[in-house]
C-alpha cells in the first residue's frame, strides 16, 4: 500500500541521498535518525491535529465577528487553535534556524518533506508557513533590534505573521499598488524599531490577517513612500518593506497596549482553502488612531525602495511551498480513491463472449479505466513530490554548500522554481479531478473528501504568481538570463541522468523519448526567441512552460527509475516503472502538441480583437 | 460582444438550416418565427426566473425536514417554486408533444437551444427534464391508460418525474441491481393502470426524488421480478421497468388520498448542482404500509424483463441534455470571463524595451495569455453547442425524416452521442476552470460567479453514464456495431467538409490537418481491435474518445467555417475564425498523443498489479 511515509522515505534517502547534507558544516550535527525524528513527529501532529479537522474547517468558515471595540475580530474553530498550539510546540516554526536562535538547523529539504504531511492532512488548517517565511526575512534583512523585538517572537509562537502585497486594484501588478507610507514626525529616524513611517492604503488577499491564534500579527506590508513631490514613483522601484504590528511593540518585546491602526475590512469566502482566514485589511484609514493621528505605524526593513527585493529574497522557498501544498494535495486524492478503489465492488471484466452476468462483482480497481486513473494520479503525484524534493535540495545547496555548488544550485532552481510552482498546481489538480472520477457519484458528495481536495487545490495556480507570471518568468526570464547559463545546467543534469539511462536497456527507450523531447524543448526556445520580440515570444508561455514541465518531470521519473534494478523488483519498485511507464506513453507524447504553437511563435490569441470574442 | 442568443441564431439559421425542418410533415406549421417566439419566451424565463437565483440555490440547499408524519420531506427555496412553476406555464414541458396533447409539436433541435438558457443562467434550479423524459417514455411505452392518468399530467405539469436506476452497491453496474418486484395479490393482472407488483428495494442518485413541487411525484423504477425459484435473474435481462407513484392515482387520475410505501432515506449533499435535489430512496421499506401491506406499488410499463430497453428509449436525448448542460455551463463561464477581462485594469503590454510603469494600467483582455484563455473558452463553448445543436437536428431527422434520412441519422447518433456526452463534460469544465484563472483571486471567491460553474459542471463526466462508461461505448460498440456503418457515415460527413473546404485557400491548411486526424482515428480504431480481444482494446478506450472528440470538434469547426466568407469579415465572423483556428493549433495536434496508446494497445495501465500502487 502506498503512503506518504514510505514514499518519502524511498525519494529522500534512497534515491536524493539526502544524508550527505550532514556533511555540510550546518548540517554536522544530522543524521537520518534526526531526521526521521522530524518526520515522525510531524507525521504524527498531522494525523492527530490536522486530519480529523480538514472537513470541519471547510464547513465552519472563519467568521468576521464584532470585536466589541468597533472592529471586527476572526472566530476560527477551536481545531485551528489545537492545531496551532500543536505545532508551535513541535518547534517546526523555527526548525531551520541557527542552534543559538533555538532552532535546530534543520535542512530545508527535511522541513519541506515534513511539510507534505501537513498538507495531506489538511492543506488550510495551519498558515505558520507565512510566519515563517515573514520572520525569515527579519533575520535577513532587518535590524538586530527588528530581529529580536519581532522575529524571534514569531519563531517562538508568541506572533504570527502576515505577508501584505496586494492591493484590490493591482493584483499580479505590484508596480501599481498605492500604498502610501509618509515619516512620522521629525524623529522618525530615530525610532529604535526602525524609520517610523505612517501607512495608508487597502491591503487585499492577505492570508492569516486577522485572527486570535496568539498575542499579536506582524504584517510585513509593501508601501511606496512619496517622492518630495508627494506623488508615488511608479514602478517597482517606488515600493518598501515595513512592519506593521496590529497592536504595537515595545523594544522589550512586550505589547504596550496601543492598538495600530489596522483595520479588518472583510473576508474573501472562497472555494476551498476555508481553513486559512483571507482578508482584506485597512491600514490607515483612522478606525483607531494610534498615538493620537490616523494611519498605521510601520517600521522600515532595509532600505528605501527596495522593499521589493527584500520580499522576493524567500521566493524561492515559497514557491516550493505552493507546489508541495498542490503535490499534497494530489496525493491525498490518489490515497483516498486508491482505497476506494480497492474495497468498492462494481462491475465485472470484459471477456472475449462480454460480460457473465451470473459471476459476482469486482472491486473496481480491477477494471483497466480505473487502474488507468489511479496510474495517473501516481504519476502525477510522486512525480511532483520528487521535484519538490529535487528543489528543496537545492535550496539546502544554494544556501549552505561550496560556492560551486551554491551557484548551480541558484540557477537550476532560477530555472525549476517556476516549473516546480505551476506542474502541481496543473496536474495534481487534474490529478484531484480523476479522484472524483474513480469514486463516481459518491466522489461529487461532501461525504468523500476528494471535491474538497479538488477545491483547494484550484488556489494553486493562482496565488504566489498565477500560471501565466510564472510562464512568463520562465521563458521571458529564466531561461534566457546569464546567456541561458540555467537552462545548460537543467539540459546538463537531464543528460547526465540519460547517459546512466542509456546503459540499461530496460530503460533505453525511456532515455531516448527524452532526449527527443528535450532537444524539442530547447530548439522551441531559440525559435520562440528568434525575433527578439517579447510579445511575440510570450504569447505561448503556458503552452511552453507545460512542455518544459512535462520534459522535467519526465527526466524526474527516469532518473527515479534508475535506482530500480531490471530484475526481481519489489510491489514498490514495480509500481515506480508502471507509474514513469505510464508518463513517458501517456503524457510525454503531449510535449510536441503544446511546442508546435511556441516554435511558430503562433499570434492566433495575441491576434484576435476584443470585438472577435 | 458575444451572447448566447447570438450563436444559437448563427448556429441554427445560418449555419445548420434549422428552418428546413419545416418541410417535415409534422413541423409542417412552424417558421422561423414560431422557433423565435419560443426562443425569446425561453430566454426571458431564464433572465427573470433563474439566473437571478443561481447562487441562491447553490448556498440554500435542500433540506430534509420531518414531515409530521413520521417521514422526511423536502424543503426546497421559494426561487426554485418559482422557476417550476413559470417553466410548466410556458408549456415547454410538453411543447413536443402532438398538438392533440396540447403540445406544439417543437422540434428538439429548438428545445434543446432553449435548454441553453435555462442551464446557462441556472443549471441546477429546475429538474424538469426529467418529468420530460418520463413522461416520454410513458408515452411510447405505456398503455393508454398509463399515458392519461400519469403521463399527461406530468405534462400538464400536476405530477412531477424522476428515473429511478442506480441502486447504494449497483452504480453503473446496472446488471445488479436487487430492487425486487413481486406480484400483489392474485388479481394483480387486472390492474387498469397496469400489472400491479410491491417493490422492496433501495434507490441512490435520484434527482428530485422529493419535493413539494406539485401534487405527485411520478417514479418510473427499474426493478427485478424473481424467477419460479425466487431468485433474481442475473444481469441486465431481469430488469423491469415499473410506474411507482408516491401517492397513489386513481383511474380519473385524481389522488386516492393513500401514500405509497416510498421513503425519503436522505439526501446527497454535492459538490455542486445543489438546486436539483438528490435523493436516496426507500421503495417497500414498510415505513407507511399501503392498503394493508409493506412494499411500494407499482404498475410495469411494457413487457417484464424489457425494462431497461424501454429505459433506454430516451437515452440519446438524455445524453446529448448532459452534454448541453455542460457546454451551457462552459459558455456562462465564457461570458463572465469576458466580461471581466474587458473591464478589470491590470498590468501593461511588454514591449521590446520591457514594461513602461508610467503608463496607465491596460485592461487585462489586452494581455496574450488572457486572451488565449479567452480564445480557449470559445472554441470550447461554441464548438460544443455547435455539436449538440448538430445532433440535436439528428434526433429530429431520426423522428421525422425519410425512412433513409432517419436511418441515416439513427447509425450517425450512435457514434455521435458518447462524444456529444463526453466531450463537453471534460472540456468545457476545462474552460470554466479558465473563466476562473481569467478572473484571478476574485475567480476563487464565491463573490463571483465561475468557481460554481466549475463545481457545478464537475457533475457531467459523472452522470448519465461515466466518462469510462461513454468510452467503452464508443469504442466497445458504436464504432464496430453493424460492420462500422456508423464510424463510415460519420467519416463521410467530415470528407463532406473536407471536400467544400478543399476548394477554399483560406481553409485548405485546416482541412488538410483534419484529414490527417481523420485518418489516424480511423487506424487507431482497427489496430485498437486488431486483435479482436476487447478487454486489450478497450484498456485506452478514454484517450481513444478524447482524440475522437476532438476530431469530431474539429470537424464542426471547420464546417461552421464554411460560412464565413474569406474576406470582408464582420467580428463575429472574425471570431469564428479565430476561435477555429485555436482548435486547429493547440487542440488538434493533442490527438496524436492520445492515440498512440490506443493503436499499440498499450497494457501499462491493465498491467500493473493491484499492490504496485
Amino acid at each position: 500500500m502506498s503512503s506518504l511515509r514510505a514514499t518519502l522515505d524511498f525519494l529522500l534517502y534512497d534515491w536524493l541521498k539526502a544524508e550527505r547534507l550532514t556533511s555540510h558544516a550546518r548540517f554536522a550535527d544530522h543524521s537520518r535518525e534526526t531526521f526521521d525524528a522530524v518526520l515522525d513527529t510531524c507525521e504524527r501532529i498531522a494525523r492527530e491535529k490536522y486530519a480529523p479537522f480538514n472537513r470541519l474547517v471547510d464547513t465552519q468558515e472563519p467568521q468576521a465577528v464584532d470585536d466589541g471595540q468597533g472592529g471586527l475580530k476572526v472566530v476560527l474553530p477551536q481545531a485551528t487553535h489545537d492545531a496551532h498550539e500543536a505545532y508551535v510546540a513541535s518547534g517546526m516554526v523555527s526548525a531551520a534556524q541557527d542552534y543559538d536562535e533555538g532552532g535546530m538547523q534543520l535542512p530545508y529539504t527535511i522541513e519541506a518533506a515534513a511539510n507534505g504531511f501537513f498538507a495531506t492532512a489538511s492543506v488550510s488548517i495551519g498558515s505558520s508557513l507565512l510566519t515563517k517565511g515573514n520572520a525569515n526575512l527579519l533575520m535577513v534583512h532587518g535590524t538586530e533590534m527588528q530581529k529580536e523585538v519581532f522575529a524571534r517572537n514569531e519563531f517562538a509562537g508568541r506572533f504570527t505573521g502576515t505577508m501584505c502585497l496586494s492591493e484590490p486594484q493591482a493584483g499580479s501588478s505590484l508596480s501599481d499598488i498605492t500604498t502610501r507610507a509618509t515619516p512620522d514626525g521629525d524623529d522618525f529616524e530615530r525610532d529604535p524599531l526602525g524609520a517610523r513611517y505612517r501607512l495608508k492604503g487597502n491591503k487585499m488577499w492577505i492570508s492569516a490577517g486577522e485572527n486570535e491564534l496568539a498575542e499579536n500579527i506582524i504584517h510585513l506590508v509593501l508601501a511606496k513612500i512619496p517622492g518630495p513631490d508627494g506623488k508615488l514613483i511608479p514602478g517597482t522601484r517606488g515600493i518598501s518593506l515595513f512592519i506593521v504590528p496590529k497592536r504595537l511593540v515595545g523594544t522589550d518585546g512586550q505589547l504596550t497596549g496601543e492598538r495600530n491602526d489596522v483595520a479588518l475590512a472583510g473576508l474573501n469566502h472562497k472555494l476551498g482553502w476555508r481553513g486559512t482566514t483571507n482578508t482584506l485589511l485597512n491600514f490607515g484609514e483612522g478606525k483607531s488612531p494610534v498615538r493620537g493621528s490616523a494611519g498605521a505605524i510601520g517600521y522600515l526593513v532595509g532600505k528605501p525602495h527596495e522593499g521589493l527585493r527584500c520580499m522576493f529574497h524567500m521566493m524561492n522557498e515559497a514557491r516550493i511551498g505552493i507546489g508541495m501544498a498542490a503535490t499534497a494535495l494530489g496525493l491525498a486524492g490518489y490515497y483516498a480513491s486508491l482505497d476506494y478503489a480497492k474495497n468498492r465492488p462494481q462491475g465485472r471484466p470484459i471477456g472475449p463472449a462480454g460480460k457473465d452476468a451470473a459471476k459476482p462483482q469486482v472491486r473496481i480497481i480491477e477494471h483497466p479505466d480505473v487502474k488507468r486513473m489511479l496510474l495517473a494520479q501516481k504519476a502525477y503525484g510522486e512525480g511532483a513530490l520528487a521535484l519538490m524534493l529535487y528543489c528543496a535540495l537545492l535550496v539546502d545547496e544554494q544556501k549552505t554548500g561550496t560556492p560551486e555548488d551554491a551557484e548551480e544550485a541558484r540557477l537550476l532552481l532560477e530555472v525549476l522554481t517556476p516549473i516546480a510552482k505551476s506542474w502541481p498546481s496543473e496536474f495534481c489538480l487534474e490529478a484531484n479531478s480523476l479522484a472524483i472520477q474513480v469514486h463516481g457519484g459518491y466522489g461529487y458528495t461532501r461525504d468523500f473528501p476528494v471535491e474538497q481536495y479538488w477545491r483547494d487545490n484550484r488556489l494553486n495556480m493562482i496565488h504566489e504568481g498565477t500560471h501565466g507570471i510564472q510562464a512568463a518568468d520562465l521563458l521571458g526570464r529564466k531561461v534566457v538570463m546569464e546567456g541561458g547559463k540555467g537552462l545548460q545546467l537543467v539540459a546538463g543534469r537531464i543528460n547526465r541522468t540519460l547517459e546512466s539511462a542509456l546503459q540499461r536497456p530496460d530503460l533505453a527507450q525511456h532515455a531516448n523519448d527524452l532526449a527527443k523531447a528535450l532537444q524539442h524543448v530547447g530548439a522551441a526556445t531559440k525559435a520562440a526567441w528568434a525575433t527578439g520580440d517579447p510579445q511575440a515570444a510570450l504569447a505561448n508561455a503556458v503552452p511552453y512552460m507545460q512542455a518544459f514541465g512535462h520534459v522535467v518531470i519526465a527526466w524526474i521519473w527516469l532518473d527515479v527509475l534508475l535506482t530500480v534494478p531490471d530484475r526481481g523488483r519489489t510491489p514498490a519498485q514495480v509500481g515506480r516503472v508502471q507509474a514513469a511507464r505510464y508518463f513517458f506513453h501517456y503524457e510525454l507524447p503531449k510535449v510536441p502538441a503544446w511546442l508546435k504553437v511556441v516554435e511558430t511563435r503562433d499570434p492566433t490569441c495575441a491576434d484576435t480583437p476584443e470585438e472577435a470574442f
